[in-house]
């Protein structure tokens, strides 16, 4: 096999891998290589290949011939100086597409043939399109329960797994859809008072305007690499990271990525990654949050009921202690949505300050005292009253302080976006509605969670009367371009619904 | 909106339009664009926009802050010359992706529907993501017969139609799968040659080892742009080029890309791509040939006859008056396999040499006996006798070789590759069956058809006898990586099947 000399392009390509040859490579012609060819890069004789596309190139500045250019992520994943000399073959096609073919014939598929997908997806054999066909097939033939459960395990199996070394890991998760929801931040520091182990590593933001990664980055690091967390959290008894740092259950990450510009969520998809990460991230006893409301991810309560059951079978078998509970999702909870004013809310309820959020210091209370009663010492029903007591003394402030310390202050954290706008109510009345979907578009529209001071502040819950003229609440940002298309959007639907009030 | 100065880079992205700006481009950040974002470059204020995937480059050299660097495929769309100043938006998702959800979901859809999604792949503004998710829901919902129609009209719709003047356009079509299968280079000139207009665009081989166009490119040249057409083929009656110079039901090129690499193919989808391939071309009557065999792509009468009444109902609503003829395709037509082979058996047949294949003869008249019948003058049962006529009195040859010299002789056509190996049989016996998929993969492991020299030349037909040790087929190729393949592939499986005379 002829060999080809590594030249870093410097070309950022994201989640996908892309080689670059001179078409005028002798290399090229003989291997009857095309653009868009998927090829393998070999390191050593029978080492691991790392997958990339290729594309032509026609400018030796760029790769010239015997050269071969990568991009930053192949870069990375090669881990080669540049000039190391490869051998390159076309990528065999991976074995695994024949079971999605089977997928979207409509057969019910086995662990095997999961487990086959999810490594062949890992090692980067999959391409966008066969990935995309695979999610639509589960989508549209739907899974088995069963499947669900080998779906789970196989991303499991090829990731990671964090190991605490203790039997009761706590951890929580909200399904989402409510914006300002930021109760893990609360939870946390409760828990942790009270000596329960709660290692919580959280995603970052993918449809919503702020995760609980990107809202506690606000605060502190958040990036811990999982080596360096391990002393942290047998010292304070928890933290608030992000999981990205270590490979849990990495295929979920790729299907994501693939699932999202696609907008496509099924049940199955969904408890699958879920309950993949918990169990990657050491997890023992969970308890799975699921807002019910008419603007929420699950609108009906038989649905909330089915996704209930979909949990405890999977969680069940993979062993997995969990608990779901149907929360109040008819509205956003506390006022801020989007990472600064979320912060704001949390750290208002911390310090029990007049002004904190009634509804989120409430809801993270409930939480908090049902995962505190997985302790066996606690009794059924005290748990509340103990999570009430930790943070009314002050211990849960004090706790998060050191969470926050010990993770890694944030010296410079940022501000809320300079451009502010009121919207208003057009009349007089009790606000009946608020629609969790366009308050949470709106926010990310103003540039949450990726300029974390933008966002949305609620001045009017529901239930509350408000004046025509008066503002229902406040759009910030940073950039002009940002700013200008939350307002058109709020100006086209505002997401408040206002009953008027007979004069 | 600021301005961006265009770059060209020279890298060949082929399907897929990348444009490339800098990590520190003051535009870059305030727009808040990521990588594989997908843009719209615009030339005018209100101009059609091109839409392209956005990479991100850390290296001046390649783009620099304050250009926006694009791939070949995006130069050539926008046609501008480098330097031009042009605005860049984030594109708008395509408006059709709901119509494309409400298809997974399981709901038919209207002929609007249909449109705007061709409308929308037409102009860029779906990722491969969304073609394969847009693909594998109609494959799993399945058509009802009015989609079908919808889609091709939607096609139609969406590209060029090219017009003959004339009542009368001949068509051919087969839906493939047997290799060898060149009858269109026989039945043309027949057709021609008789006074019938048959300008015939065929497709170049996507999964099989020769497309017609392929085929014919040893003979002649094939990409004629549609003016330059007119004039050849009402002088000569007919032609034999590629249909890929006019812009064809191009949205059936874009969505067939997907298709490829996920092997799907279903019956919708492949009748609305034939008939808005025909109707674009300007055809009024269609002769449709479907091969049936074990080995065949249709493999039962039930199967055949369903793709049958399923052309018959589009075809009359769309305009396209069709017969759909049932072959044998239980074995490869003609001996060779592979561009040069091809047209080796073809010229054969033409000038009445003694070995000519006779299958592929006895396959051509009979196709181009019932096209000659769409001419009213001709008695129903004749059309066979004619075309006899006209192939063995010399006036097909004659004519093949007046549109040869028409469309622009090949004064270099390609030879047989120099690389060959005769496979044997293990045993002797009769030939009980050829593997029609076997040998078309070998054949395109040896480099068919992009190497046009490379192929598969049969020894042996159904029903002959053969001696242990005497040749089935010899494999041809032109590189040595590309032989290798093709005799693994025939070593592990030689595709015949040979059934032992007792002794």
């Amino acid at each position: 096999m002829p060999k080809l000399k590594l030249r870093p392009v410097a070309i950022d390509t994201y989640r996908e891998n892309v080689a670059y040859l001179h078409r005028g490579c002798t290399f090229y012609r003989s291997e009857g290589f095309q653009a868009l060819n998927k090829i393998e890069i070999h390191k050593e004789e029978n080492g691991q290949p790392v997958i990339a596309v290729l594309n032509i190139v026609d400018d030796a500045n760029i790769t010239a011939p015997g050269e071969l250019g990568i991009s930053e992520q192949v870069f990375e994943q090669l881990n080669l100086p540049p000039g190391t000399a490869v051998t390159v073959k076309h990528a065999t096609p991976p074995v695994s597409l024949d079971a999605v073919h089977d997928k979207i014939n409509g057969e019910a598929l086995s662990h095997e043939q999961y487990l086959k997908i999810a490594q062949d997806i890992v090692e980067n054999r999959y391409s966008k399109i066969e990935i995309a066909a695979f999610l639509v097939g589960c989508a549209e033939t739907g899974f088995e329960r069963d499947e669900v459960l080998y779906l789970t395990r196989a991303m499991v199996e090829t990731g990671d797994r964090l190991e605490w070394g203790e039997s009761l890991v706590a951890d929580k998760h909200c399904i989402g859809g409510i914006p300002g929801n930021r109760t893990t931040m609360l939870i946390v520091p409760i828990v942790a008072a009270h000596g329960m182990l709660m290692p919580k590593t959280s995603s970052r933001a993918i449809t919503s305007p702020a995760g609980t990664a990107d809202t506690m980055e606000v605060l502190a690091r958040v990036d811990l690499l999982p080596d360096s967390l391990r002393s942290l959290v047998h010292r304070e008894r928890g933290c608030l990271v992000w999981g990205g740092t270590a490979r849990l259950a990495p295929v979920d990450d790729i299907l994501i990525a693939v699932e999202r510009p696609l907008s496509m969520d099924s049940p199955g998809q969904m408890v699958a990654s879920i309950l993949a990460k918990k169990v990657a991230a050491g997890s023992t006893r969970l308890l799975v949050d699921i807002p019910l409301g008419p603007t929420a991810k699950v609108r009906s309560r038989r649905e909330a009921l089915y996704l209930r059951k979909l949990f405890e079978y999977v969680g069940d078998r993979i062993g997995l202690e969990l608990e779901v509970i149907i929360t109040d999702g008819s509205q956003p909870i506390g006022r801020g949505i989007g990472p600064v004013l979320e912060t704001r809310d949390v750290m208002q309820v911390l310090e029990r300050k007049p002004n904190a959020p009634l509804d989120l210091r409430e809801k993270a209370l409930q939480l908090a005292g049902r995962i505190l009663e997985f302790d066996p010492d606690v009794r059924g029903g005290e748990g509340y009253h103990i999570a009430r007591d930790i943070l009314d003394s002050g211990r849960a402030l004090a706790k998060m302080d050191a969470i926050i310390e010990a993770q890694g202050k944030n010296p410079d954290p940022p501000l809320l976006g300079r451009l502010h706008h009121a919207i208003s109510s057009p009349v007089s009345g009790i606000v009946s509605a608020i629609d969790n979907q366009q308050m949470a578009s709106i926010a990310r529209l103003a540039g949450a969670p990726l300029d974390k001071g933008a966002g949305v502040d609620l001045h009017r819950k529901t239930g509350e009367h408000v004046e025509a003229g008066e503002p229902l609440y406040t759009i910030y940002a940073a950039f002009p371009a940002d700013y200008e298309f939350a307002l058109d959007a709020a100006r086209q639907n505002n997401g408040y619904s206002v009953k008027k009030t007979h004069e």
